[in-house]
């Protein structure tokens, strides 16, 4: 095990990355199609390096890697692998080696699997749990999609209120069944709805005949199985959770949602707005092939040939005066480009901000006017710029003048514009706290 | 205590934020300068609600506010508020109680403080720790900005690697000091080298007379204390780690970062590259005022009025072609517009690639060849569709080809446009990945 270990640190990077010349090696291996060096390389790698390497090979390369090393991948593995390539990875396996590898998952991880399945695959994996395992999983696929239901796992520790901890030491040192990992344990009434926890760290550190309702913690908080998994990360961040009890509509305990997954999903949720933000959608992958790449990004592009049509259509019908002042047509361009720029500036700031939970019906009439004053500002500041500019280089005052003023104008709207979309974009987050807000 | 948390829960929205009523009567209450009703009110809140409240007040409120409550503002407040508002805060806090606060504070929130205020205000409020609290927080602070050192609290749990549980059982059952949250003991060597670690279930699970080196995980890892945080936050997310031990250039244990730390940074970096993304300083912030966010907007909004000009003068020199078609002139800032997305959509996805690490010297250069076929391939989309609508709507077919070749040349320049730039925003990453990858 420390061997092991030796071998783990000096195969990795400083950035947390298996060095260069590992992978090197590995798709030395991958294409000489030597299987036993390739176990002998991934032998002392944490499965999160090795599902960080499948990804990484090129698909030609995954093919052959899957086929020298599918008898290899257990469910550590397969549960670090991104979504976007998993299919495959599934697709490749015995079905033996996956039974086996769902067998060792933590139950929120095979839902996680599982739902991405079709649902005869589902059903034939469903059948090589043991019943109870079986269950829970089937529960939790009950709930949404993005739901706690589905992030949570059934395996939690709990103990009756009236215990000491001296009891819960003598229960745990006999249980067999424990999770990996776990830092709390919940105290539950008789009707199993959690009444508080205790950190396994004042369990360890208070003398026997304590009562555990004695040192419950105060940050303490129970999460609905049907609550967005959004608001629970939101909840982990903001409250320094570690992990958190979940209960259903009757307020039964039926799971636990630890940190790891809340941050996972806070990765994720990064990920869709700023993927969004830059009109990508949010599935890219940086995996994707070409035409795939291709095929994600052009519905924003055709929907940006038609708004652009439309102001060439409004542009069209000032020719004479184009025709007059040639200028103007170089000149439109730069008022246009500016006012995109401060649109995008303060879309991205009320995402954020409603990301965040910072704006909210309390200061949403305070952001709008602050938006509009900074729009005026940055407009004004821009058309003097532009106007002494068009002055004193192409001798017009009045072009400057007319420049000036779009572009004023320009930026107001950008920065209204800015709150209009977002309204329309984040509308599940505004539909909870534009009404009060703008009343 | 019981009581207390029902408070809690019945004062909060299903959206883990303070009730509407409840912050309409905390304004209330400061607007009345009731201080005691105040008092009443927050006294049932978690301390990160108390410190979103005093962010969402307006900067009027908030002065009120801090005249009437900062009293009871303590250790815990304060760590929860954001940078961006916290100076403000602590000027008006009395020095009695700010020297309260920090002494309650743990090293690592203590040292998020003090690093942003002046040397004179750093040193008085230092000679207010005891003796080796202050060591501790001079310690990290002789770290750099932004690493692992800062961030690190010096409370660790440690065990010599001869210990059995019986004996960590016994010494965490008498020491008084223990971290609020603790969620492993680290094994260190007789030099304070860590060489492995246990967490608390497995403790509790074990025999007493099992010895700790025996039930050690193997996701252990330690972290330099000079490691950027950001990659100590993608080193949590990535190994699901929930604390780790910081090790000094002598690999002597100094401290200790938990998960909630690691997914503050996540949050904080992922924020930035958000910002960035849609050019907006990356300290811009919801509770900025109209000024502070005009100036932070403004330095994008002037380069984009200088390289628009570029292109204005460009475009200018075709002022006697442009006479003659002047329906160009409407036409021209369609190609120019679908081109400014597609340059956005390739940099974001190369921004996101970098920032998860899934960009590295491996695929580096198949995902260049990626959007150069991407943009090629949607540039002979775009192409068509403008090149048919010209010759159908203006019955130009010469016009139509002009657009249609100008727009696959521009997407193909957009999406190496996006490597480009990405190679120097993200530069620290890429000095790191591209050498290697496109040598």
């Amino acid at each position: 095990m420390s061997q092991n270990r030796e071998a783990e640190i000096t195969s990795q990077d400083d950035d947390f990355r298996p060095r260069q010349e590992v992978i090197d090696s590995v798709i030395q291996a991958i294409d000489d199609g030597d299987a036993l060096r390739l176990d002998d390389l991934l032998e002392p790698m944490h499965a999160a390096d090795i599902a960080d390497l499948i990804e990484q090979l090129t698909p030609a390369r995954r093919k052959v890697f899957l086929d020298l090393y599918s008898g290899e991948i257990d469910g550590e593995i397969l549960s670090e692998i991104d979504r976007s390539i998993r299919d495959e990875v599934v697709e490749a396996l015995p079905h033996a080696v996956l039974a086996e590898a769902v067998r060792e998952m933590d139950s929120d991880d095979v839902v996680d699997l599982l739902e991405d399945l079709e649902v005869p695959e589902q059903q034939a994996l469903l059948a090589e749990l043991d019943r109870s395992d079986r269950a829970a999983v089937e529960q939790s696929l009950n709930y949404p999609e993005h739901s706690a239901g589905r992030l949570m796992q059934s395996e939690v520790v709990t103990a009756p209120e009236h215990w000491t901890v001296g009891d819960a030491i003598a229960f745990l040192r006999t249980e067999d069944w424990l999770p990996d990992q776990f830092y709390h344990v919940v105290l539950v009434d008789p009707r199993r709805r959690p009444t508080g926890y205790v950190t396994l760290g004042k369990i360890l550190s208070s003398r026997p005949q304590i009562m555990l309702r004695d040192i419950t913690e105060d940050s303490f908080r129970t999460i609905s199985a049907l609550q967005d998994e959004g608001d629970v990360a939101y909840a982990f961040n903001k409250y320094h959770l570690i992990s958190a009890p979940v209960v259903d509509e009757a307020d039964r305990l039926v799971g636990m949602i630890t940190i790891d997954d809340a941050m996972s999903v806070l990765d994720e949720e990064h990920e869709e707005d700023f993927l969004r933000m830059a009109r990508v959608a949010d599935d890219s992958h940086v995996s994707d092939g070409p035409f795939q790449t291709a095929r994600q990004r052009l519905p924003w592009l055709i929907i940006n040939l038609f708004t652009a049509s439309i102001s060439a259509l409004v542009i069209s019908q000032f020719e004479a005066t184009l025709s007059t002042f040639v200028i103007l047509a170089a000149l439109m361009p730069i008022v246009a480009s500016t006012g995109g720029i401060a649109g995008t500036q303060s879309l991205a700031v009320a995402v954020r901000a409603l990301a965040t939970r910072e704006l909210t019906s309390s200061n949403a009439r305070r952001v709008v006017l602050r938006e509009l004053m900074a729009g005026l500002l940055n407009g004004l500041g821009l058309a003097v710029i532009l106007c002494v500019a068009a002055s004193v280089i192409l001798g017009s005052p009045a072009i400057g003048i007319v420049l000036g003023t779009a572009m004023i104008a320009n930026q107001i709207v950008a920065a209204m514009g800015g709150c209009w979309f977002r309204s329309r974009s984040a509308n599940s987050a505004l539909i909870r706290l534009w009404p009060r807000g703008l009343s």
